[in-house]
């Protein structure tokens, strides 16, 4: 099979897009705020993934030098057996997986691999900033569909990112010949949505209809909450073979920066993405993959008991999205409750209005004025729907509770001024 | 500054190239042979950089999240003192360097950020055979200039890679309007050959005289024999802002597996480098790169006394590379001793020939027949050039002396059959 991917590298375009987060995180760096605004612990993994780490390191040379281009045995070995068990199939460790250099470099495989010249992408809003220059990298076009709130019944509780949804008549217009692939992230950063399976199974009976691709954004898997369930999509009838899940063990084990993640998709898929990995790193570092691959096992031996990391991390994290949302609250602000993830996003319409989109005036202003950095929700939107979604900030909450005192604080002060 | 860069992805033509490293790769692992094949040392990395690692492993939450995304800001530092001290210009650790994941990727971002659709880009033969698909993979065109064995007098001593020189007047010829880069690599993988000052000088004056770019592939500059010294292209006159430097943590620490590097240059260039690191990376581990920046560190202090690594890696490969020549020479191999790297490679010359290149042939007998893993030189060579140098075979010395007494073992047995 011969075949060409005609691509168009645009590099100033590339880091326009980029430059919102990288601009966000140096104001907070520069203001020494404290830092809701990037998604990272600051927190250490648990001791059982650091102790492998520590271990793998003392294993001898070889734990020092290449191992398998594709990923190391051991890893890509508990990977198939963990998730062949979640999605109900076997998954060959082989052929069906990819370690990268982070979900990130998965993502990028993904793109470069699938997309050619003139397809289209259709991203769901609100989306991780890189999606959009990723899939513009790899010559596609992207296509835009905004997850909304519905209408609530007046009184009927809290917001919720439950609340949510696509318009499965406006998600249904966006397929066309030329659309090659969706690309999904559940649970949704910036806004903490879990899919349920009745969306996802709109979006799969679409993309079965249509043969199109599913890139399925999963790095935050085991970050749910309130009983809301993580469903893969690759799971629903004829979707394992349409689908390449990307997952993070950066996310996973609470160790962002050791950077290494995974791709999981059929042999046919797969092929192609090998070759852009052999292309741009060909291989990831030993010793953190065989402690990953370690901190997987003990996974699947303690899998839905309250000793699994997978159980305590979200119940950890549950603590912290109550304790955010409500000095939000008695701040004055009103968040939209997340099902699942690092973040909560705020609603500031009944804030004053500037001729900045809403959301980057009240960003810059809590980070220089306050001292407390968090994200505009609207740089997750393309460009022609950022407008629309401007009154909406992002906070994450992976952070200690003493960072997030730090932050009630800070709120609390401000509302008293109002 | 907007400005396209055209490229055509040729997933299959890339798979092509690197499937005669992954299948002699593959060879060496299913024959259980001792392994001279792969580039990468079967011992461990010095202590004190191994201590580097864990320390900073113990370090807080910060070494385990996210760093910098050009590279963590005590790397950057040192690397940018370090090599500025050699080439004797300040080098900006913020604008001018870029920390990547492995060598391997900072090569992937150089081509993809500085070559254009119909670039022609100059490749020294032999070559790492990543460069020629990943120069096609950004849309440009490799042409091919051969170093060759000069003619020795009669009597005048071993072979040895210094005697392999470029023409001038053929290198010269390869220059055209067209011409965009060349790529040069000394220490040279696989033949050992450590470019003098003057013959950097004839390829600098035309990289000067054309405004051609080079990307120097530096990742053994440590290891050199026999006084023998290694020369940074960068530093000659007109050629800091030519050239993009690439250096290995990996190799430079024999720490192959921490799959960690780092491209160095004007920031002009280097602009475009980290446009493509953020498309496809993004960023590198924090912990690794602490523990790099502490090496760096603590080698800056020694550097050139007795006490530094990059004293006593050179020291202990001189070792072994007498080790395995006369094991060789001792079989009736001749080996063309190298002034650098971790490579000798044997004049098969004498050997009896095959339908397929000489070198496939015995390197693919010795792995199956007698169970020692080599590598064929001719994949170091473009297609038109191969049959040419189809009469050597690669042997990696960077092993423990153990390996080399086995492989000793297996040739002696071998030479005595004859």
């Amino acid at each position: 099979m011969v075949f060409l991917i005609y691509v168009i590298v645009k590099p100033t375009r590339l880091l326009c897009f980029c430059s919102d987060r990288l601009e966000f995180t140096q104001l907070a760096a520069d203001h020494r705020a404290v830092n809701l605004g990037q998604g990272f612990p600051d927190f250490s993994p648990p001791t059982f993934i650091q102790e492998a780490l520590r271990e793998a390191l003392s294993g001898g040379y070889q734990m020092h030098q290449y191992t398998r281009v594709f990923g190391h045995p051991p890893l890509v070995r508990i990977l198939a057996k963990f998730f062949g068990r979640i999605v109900g199939r076997e998954i060959d460790p082989f052929e069906d997986v990819l370690v990268t250099a982070g979900a990130y470099q998965a993502l990028f495989c993904a793109f470069q691999a699938l997309i050619e010249e003139g397809d289209e992408v259709i991203l769901v809003e609100p989306f991780f900033d890189c999606y959009q220059p990723m899939v513009e990298l790899a010559g596609g076009k992207t296509v835009h569909v905004s997850l909304r709130p519905s209408q609530k019944v007046e009184g009927s509780g809290v917001p919720s990112s439950g609340d949510w949804v696509l318009s499965p008549e406006e998600l249904a217009s966006k397929f066309n010949p030329r659309t090659k692939a969706i690309v999904i992230n559940t649970p949704n950063n910036p806004l903490g949505k879990v899919y349920k399976t009745e969306e996802l199974q709109v979006i799969a009976d679409l993309c079965v209809r249509h043969d199109v691709l599913c890139i399925s954004d999963e790095v935050y898997e085991w970050l749910t909450y309130d009983g809301n369930k993580h469903v893969k999509i690759a799971s629903l009838p004829g979707m394992w073979e349409r689908t390449v899940t990307i997952g993070s063990a950066g996310k996973t084990f609470s160790a962002t920066g050791w950077k290494l993640g995974w791709a999981i998709s059929s042999v046919h898929n797969m092929k192609n993405l090998k070759i852009i990995h052999l292309g741009s790193v060909y291989q990831c570092p030993t010793a953190t993959q065989e402690a990953v691959a370690r901190g997987f096992e003990r996974e699947y031996e303690l899998f839905g008991t309250p000793e699994s990391y997978f159980q305590q991390l979200p119940a950890m994290l549950h603590q912290k999205r109550e304790k955010l949302a409500s000095c939000l609250g008695a701040a004055g602000l009103q968040p939209v409750m997340p099902e699942g993830g690092y973040f909560m996003i705020v609603d500031l319409s009944d804030q004053s209005t500037e001729d900045e989109p809403k959301d980057f005036t009240f960003v810059k202003w809590l980070t220089k004025e306050k001292g407390l950095a968090t994200m505009p929700v609207s740089t997750f939107y393309s460009p022609e729907h950022r407008r629309e979604f401007s009154q909406y900030v992002r906070f994450c909450f992976v952070k200690e509770d003493s960072t997030l005192n730090a932050a009630e604080d800070i709120l609390r002060k401000w509302s008293q001024t109002q």
